[in-house]
């Protein structure tokens, strides 16, 4: 089973694949999406939403899982946040796969054993859990995290 | 010249299409996307997908117009609108359009002459514009009057 983690924002969103076979989870591939702020909000979508479905493409996931944002800051950061990850969403989508989403809490206890990890904590336990791993970024990273989320939680519901 | 006018939000998302000729303008169609509640958000956005690509192919706009959103809701609402606007947004753009963004204030005062003008008063003179239009809805309504705005926009800077 083939399953997707995506960290969607308008500047840089991260997209983390990870294999599950029985209880094992091994590491496919990682990267991030950056967008060029030069073009118009509708460019950066459509160069989003290409590079997103070359990515989910080329593993073919069987699920995908994004996280969920902690919205707190100005309601245009929010709008524009919610536009990207909209895009996000739908790229998985659209591919035919489910889309699950895990708040940020949920996913670093799911890690680390605690939902008020640090990000390098994350990071540190992503090297334990997926040995050998190159890390793409953060985004990235916290992609891998929701992916790695998403595959325990398919496990636990069979 | 085709312009395709957008008001988009998750639950009823309006569109509007008008053929400008000289400093003419009229009406082709009008409608409304609904999506299913009953659905998860990436299945909701997928189908918006679905209906937006189908209603941008049908007349081939040339250019595209969104009303820009004023968000003082709360920050999960806005994020769901822009979920719904990001996804509205890339349909137009990835049929190779331009997209512009109106806010709601220049909108109405490009229809009414006034920027605190009432729904129902650009509805009155959306029907003196398009005599005969049958407004979809009042969605479907903003979303003409968007696509008017840019009508005019387009001819000013010619």
């Amino acid at each position: 089973m083939i399953i997707i983690g995506l960290d969607p924002s308008l500047t840089c969103t991260g997209w983390g694949v990870v294999a599950k076979a029985g209880s094992r989870i091994s590491h496919i591939a990682n990267g991030q999406v950056r967008t060029d702020a030069s073009l118009s909000m509708a460019e950066r979508l459509v160069q989003l939403d290409r590079e997103l479905t070359d990515v989910v493409l080329r593993p073919a996931p069987d699920a995908g899982a994004v996280e969920e944002v902690f919205v707190n800051v100005n309601p245009q950061s929010t709008l524009k946040l919610g536009q990207a990850r909209g895009v996000a969403m739908l790229a998985l989508a659209r591919a035919g796969m489910p889309v699950a989403e895990y708040p940020t809490k949920v996913v670093k206890k799911a890690l680390v054993g605690t939902g008020g990890a640090a990000k390098t904590q994350v990071q540190a336990m992503l090297k334990v859990l997926l040995p050998g791993v190159k890390l793409a970024g953060a985004d990235a990273a916290d992609a891998l995290a929701v992916a790695i989320t998403h595959a325990n939680m398919l496990g636990s519901h069979r």
